[in-house]
């Protein structure tokens, strides 16, 4: 997963965008970027690392220009290397800067294409450079000295059309304008807003409402899927619904726990969203075991907290705040001579002994995925004296791999996979294990009149909505998986940061 | 505000110093060092920045030997430097290293002493280094070439004598040990702990209990007031009450806002103080106002949490997540030509709009010092549509600076400094404002049969425990502080890190 | 002035190219930079300072592969910014890094038409970016997947067509192979050589031969004027004429000056050319005074040497070292409130007492630019006691800017610019200023049985080979280097390194 | 060896004390360091590397104050560990900083005796940490509040009566003045002059005079053996014979090698001592060989050029640049998996063939030491053509390792230890192989009425003028040094910077 921004305004963006990017960095702390265009020049700043880190002062001095994008990475679904930053650039034509969120399914095939047709070299394996070049071929082949809207749309239309998976991608063309675009089925989420200032409007497109209202701006709304909107440098604002067949069919994962509570996509209160997880989970806790004796409801924190404290409300039982999570992120250095020490839970949360002595504890997390933290907190509930441990996921199962950008493991390393809800239970060592009901999960996430009459529920059910995902996909995507392990590509990556892989 | 850790181990040190440091993190994020011990060679590393950035891979693997302490600084009241980083060294005698948590009210008084009867030379204006050469001196006057038990524990009722203020003192001694100590007033906090290895039982001292648990090993008790602690290098213990006329009287803001809720300090459970500040609360409230119209309680993230919900709890009312608080650390970059931008709340907390619209919401802060923070927050409230915006601080106004280690502002900087508790509320626009009342902020702390009878209460009441601290000595730590803002000192920390100042 | 250097072997060439860079250092200590080819990928490292801190084990690491080119920079006359180092790369067609030592006179002209017909965007001032564009956009028409040599040496006829100035070009192509190639005046030089392994014959390409012999390769000959060679990923080698109207003119600064004495370039050892320079010198000196009353004659270290042993051979007068020169660069730190010093002379050299006091003494130096150091240090030999001062220069007067590559001042920054010889020995205070005369300056370079039959004197009579510049061209020049100067960006250099405005 | 400099000026001394240790880096490549002292307090930088990358425009800011002493550091003799750079520091008594060049031969039995009389912890194994904590102890024992000249005095006679070796120190005194002292035998250099400015005088010490002279300070005198130097930070100067039973008798191999040619030491200058060996060396080959055969004399640069152009004169032979020296250091890089490559002299010295091919040449080096060098360049003469190849040495055979603070080899290391000077000549493959005579050396050196009637010339003839050299401490430094081989120390050095093990 990753973030994305973008802003076209009428004096310099570098500042605005690192705060945008702070504000998206829960959707990738593993590297970041920025691009800003000053006249005709660009300027370039990316490396791995937090935001904080990697923006130095040196740096944003030199950051200056008006109109810039900027990006922050997750290791993506299927890419071996960890290596590259984004955003990428080409510079024919025009000079093109490019970010994105998501994953073509398609990018090998058409890294070899972009090769064959148009001798357009693409030096990682990162699809985000897949899909600048085949934008930018697009948009050459027009041959434009310069590029109208209906050139930017004409373009788009045809990378939605060579293009498979999900993205919402943010472009910055030098000297003209940015350009956002989202895939034809909207899995990936994409806004954007405005400003009123004195010198004029300024625009800004993001992946999170929350990036738009932490920096003053107000969100206009949600890219239609397929949709694209052109900013132009002078101001001018161009949108264009650039796919056939489109359906909006966001990542309901979002909902889970990638997006922040406080942003809305695609209409849906994320916040509200996730307190109707807990209502309806309460009400499956009250059919199942109508006569429960849960003492207390304990979230596991940070994203599972609004769902605990509603499920807790309907159950009529106490929430208390039983773990305390530890702010700050460790690291574990390898001495010389030393093995790698197992990471433990401990080091991360800390159970308040009084929360659990002597009750019965509903422990409440927005989903599980390996399941090595679940049991792990699950022992040390019991340490803790707690009589009986009920274990709630906010989420169904996981059971199958995520091909649209989330870094999940591959289906073997999935608790749930090719297991019943019990046996997940029985395997972290809970007394109750109560997974959300999948159809349960889609109705407290639609709620009413929603615009979004279908998800990707894929991680749940297998069912890909792009239709082009078969079992040697996924064989490929597990062996490239272990390749990465192999070479430590992987380890690499959780030593440096919070990784969704074991979702703490 | 500081944190320290201390430990003798079988084993390197340097991993379990980092992780107790991350953990005490909390404590200060302003700088950070090491110093551990190899047979009788001593190896340091210390610099301005959080625990992760300030060691890195090459600094851990230089920093050897079974024996080591550690530190986490925040800018200490009366320091006019933001440059000293700890722990300090002197070599001679033995060769000595020493970090604190605290802050000596007779400073420069004992460094003029200490240049003119030992000729020691104090090169910087933190207090550490001049408890380091008191403690020194002390410790050469006794001119052991190995220093006993009885020796240490001479010194460190001389430093007693000498020293005034409170502070809680790791020190190693080349080749030999690891002392710790703490003021006659127990105004800091210090515990110890250990842990049984197949080598040997380990030990650690730190500034809370949940650096212990951890790591791993188990809490045996508070250091008393006076007390002192020396672990050998072989792995004895002896422990030695080295002052007179001591008497227990912690500061009383560690359970309001400064310690972390899963840390036990002088056998009180943070965590059950904090949930007893919000019942004492709520019954003010109700005695206050009986017939209240109160829909919804929403705590200002992260301390207010625990007492906020126990708040709701107990008032009957909805307690609702109001506010998500970015984790993400921004900062803001003076570009050329440009003024310095006001930093926003809104950078820190987003508002659910859901929460706020038609209802009268109370807010529940664990404290109010300047109260800059709580004016936005009331005023973003009402932006969200909130009927009437009430607003509870789990403590009283913050009337008095603190002269014992916590780095707050001066008295004219206090909102409530010279105000009524009413005045205060209406600075900050509250409809009603409601401060904790001392006696109930102590019950709370207290309770049932606890060991401490006193606390430090001198920011409330301006009764400062150590009875030197009068109006001449405020006036010159007002001055200082004045100074120092000219010239930049204090903004430069404020850019860096979240400063306690502002309680965010 | 630049150095630039490329290989193609049969194992990693990072070391051997580290090691050419390092040797072709003293043509540029303001940038460095490699780009290297593993399979279809590329690995780039560059940035300002010198070859020894530029790379470093972390960046060494990454650059892998068995074909590879390499860069160091000296700021272009000409280009505004100091910023941009080489390799430059494009991906589009095939992934193409290029670097390039000279300088393209109708370089802004290039730009503006390569935008307009390839749509391709130039991001820097830099002529190298420009050159690369033109020569990928002349690659990419013909289209081919593979490109043959006959496409290689098409397009490069074609960059002859288009680009005026001098330039000697390295270029490598992902996948493929690696192309050099010289202007059709053979202004700037390129050698090749090879060296025969085990795995088989590696080939490099490189500005001057000492590089190829310090790295154990075997000089095979220089490139032609219009002449390109292509080195194949697998080991063939193609050279072909590309260019029509082509006629040997190198520039003859570099005999002077530029180049190391240890190279060899167009079949003129320079150490030989040097030799003459003094003998010629020596000859016209005996002309002008058979009296003359020269004691000793002395080198203004380092480049000089050369001539002045053979100058006081011919003279039959004593060689003595006089001046030792500093070999560690220094630098000057602006403290606040302190003003620029003036660097003088004696921070780089120190006079030997002995040498001057009571004689008369021939200071010799290579050339003479603006001649503020040359005044220095006909002062400190009157200081050191000498009876009378006379100077030489083993180079005519510089009366005229380069404009094909040396970072030269503008006219009216040159000592001799609109002066006479025996001005300029007024300026600087000699009592006899001998200046060498261009027809001897050209003979001792050629001597014999010479192929060149021309050279490119601009710089002492004014005549610019490439025929196309004039006053404009000139006016612009001069106009740039002004704003340059005003705008910090030559002074900037200037306390980084060693700067050839000041020859030392 | 070690270069060092202090200052007492009427501005900051920062700029003037880096400029200073520019023109002493020959003295020392490995680490820099500098402490200023402002008012009462002193700022520190040091680290590893060359002065320009030590000290940054971040580090010369905090360096202010008027008073300050700096330091460039070899690897010193017997000390095994590379990781500790100079001034040391203690804070008691006043704050003391010390910088030195030597070596103590009692540096081990000192530590041992300062430890157990002082209870001072020697943290390194560096002997200046030994020399500071004797000074500070024999300073403290005075216990004066303000020091006078003759407590500095004092302090410093103790030193001269506890320490052996040689020893060349200049020490800060917080607050009060800097003291420059000379081991009693002036093995090791050191000068101090002055400079009238309109605030007033300003004092430098330093180890060489080309340090006064490039900065603008007149040379006042070398500081006599046992002689102490005290300059108050109000300008005042008092010198004191501080020993007994003096005797000058300075470091022959600082004439030969060690210092700049444009230095003068002990009244003697360099540049002359060194023409005079050549002049002695000439008439020792015409004594040996009056029919020499000799077509030309080579320099081997770049110390022995002075000699090798005056031994041409007077042998009446041509004098040729035949090597050229590559001016930048270079690096060899190990990649996984390859094994380190050899060093060749060829990447550091280039011939020019028209020099050799066909003549008889006499190579001249300043000396001998590994032999490894000298056999490459033997070889590499003949592969250039050379018909013999004759070698002279400016120095006689270097036999005996150096216990004074130079980075020498092991005796078994030596080429000459236990061979005949034929035996040397047969290892490097020379046709003839002429060593200066050891008493040449002397008399070359002393020359006319020199005030040096003797030179410590231990590495030539094994007599160790301290008296306290035997074979079993010889044996431990043998010891040490193999142990050091083993662990990697010694090459860690040579991989940064040109070594003096092997002289290029």
């Amino acid at each position: 997963m990753c973030g994305i921004v973008g802003i076209v305004a009428k004096d310099h963006v570098n500042q605005t965008l690192f705060d945008a990017l702070t504000v998206l960095q829960h959707r990738g702390q593993d590297a970041a970027g920025m691009v800003t265009c000053e006249g005709s020049r660009f300027h370039l700043r990316k490396d791995n690392g937090l935001v904080n880190s990697v923006f130095r002062h040196r740096h944003m001095r030199n950051l200056v220009g008006n109109m810039g994008i900027a990006h922050v990475r997750y290791p993506t679904a299927g890419s071996a290397s960890a290596a590259e930053a984004q955003p990428f650039y080409v510079n024919s034509p025009y000079g093109i800067a490019l970010a994105h969120n998501g994953n073509l399914t398609n990018s090998s095939e058409l890294a070899e294409d972009i090769f064959r047709t148009d001798l357009r070299h693409i030096n990682t394996n990162s699809d985000s450079e897949v899909l600048l070049n085949t934008f930018a071929h697009e948009l050459q082949r027009l041959g434009k000295l310069v590029p109208s809207p209906d050139d930017i749309f004409s373009a788009v239309s045809h990378v939605h059309s060579r293009c498979r998976g999900g993205y919402a991608v943010v472009a910055m063309i030098t000297g003209y304008g940015i350009v956002a675009f989202r895939d034809p089925l909207g899995i990936r989420p994409v806004v954007y807003g405005k400003r009123e200032t004195e010198q004029g409007t300024e625009y800004m497109v993001a992946s999170e409402s929350v990036a738009l209202i932490s920096c003053g701006y107000k969100l206009v709304r949600d890219l239609e899927p397929g949709e694209a909107i052109y900013l132009t440098q002078d101001g001018e604002v161009h949108t264009r619904q650039c796919a056939e067949n489109t359906k909006l069919s966001p990542c309901l994962f979002e909902f889970v726990y990638l997006a922040r509570p406080d942003s809305i996509i695609d209409g849906i209160s994320v916040y509200k969203a996730r307190m109707r997880q807990g209502e309806l989970l309460a009400e499956k806790a009250l059919r199942e075991r109508p006569d429960h004796d849960i003492d207390v409801v304990i979230p596991i924190p940070e994203t599972s907290r609004v769902a605990a404290l509603e499920m807790a409300r309907r159950l009529g039982v106490d929430f208390r705040e039983g773990f305390i999570k530890n702010r700050y992120i460790g690291r574990t250095f390898i001495m010389p001579g030393q093995k790698q020490r197992e990471k433990t839970v401990r080091q991360k949360l800390t159970p308040i002994e009084l929360e659990f002595r002597g009750k019965n504890v509903l422990l409440v997390d927005d989903s599980i995925v390996r399941g090595t933290t679940s049991r792990q907190i699950v022992d040390m509930a019991r340490e803790m004296g707690a009589k009986k441990v009920y274990f709630a996921s906010a989420a169904p199962a996981v059971r199958y791999p995520n091909v649209y950008g989330i870094d999940m493991p591959s289906a073997k390393e999935l608790i749930a996979h090719d297991r019943t809800d019990e046996e997940v239970g029985e395997l972290i060592g809970a007394d109750w294990m109560l997974y959300q009901d999948l159809s349960d999960l889609i109705e407290s996430t639609q709620w009413g009149n929603s615009p979004v009459k279908e998800f990707d529920c894929s991680v749940f059910d297998g069912n890909y909505v792009t239709g082009d995902i078969n079992k040697s996909y996924l064989d490929r995507l597990d062996a490239a998986r272990n390749d990465d392990a192999k070479s430590g590509n992987v380890q690499a990556n959780s030593n440096d940061a919070n990784n969704l892989l074991e979702k703490m």
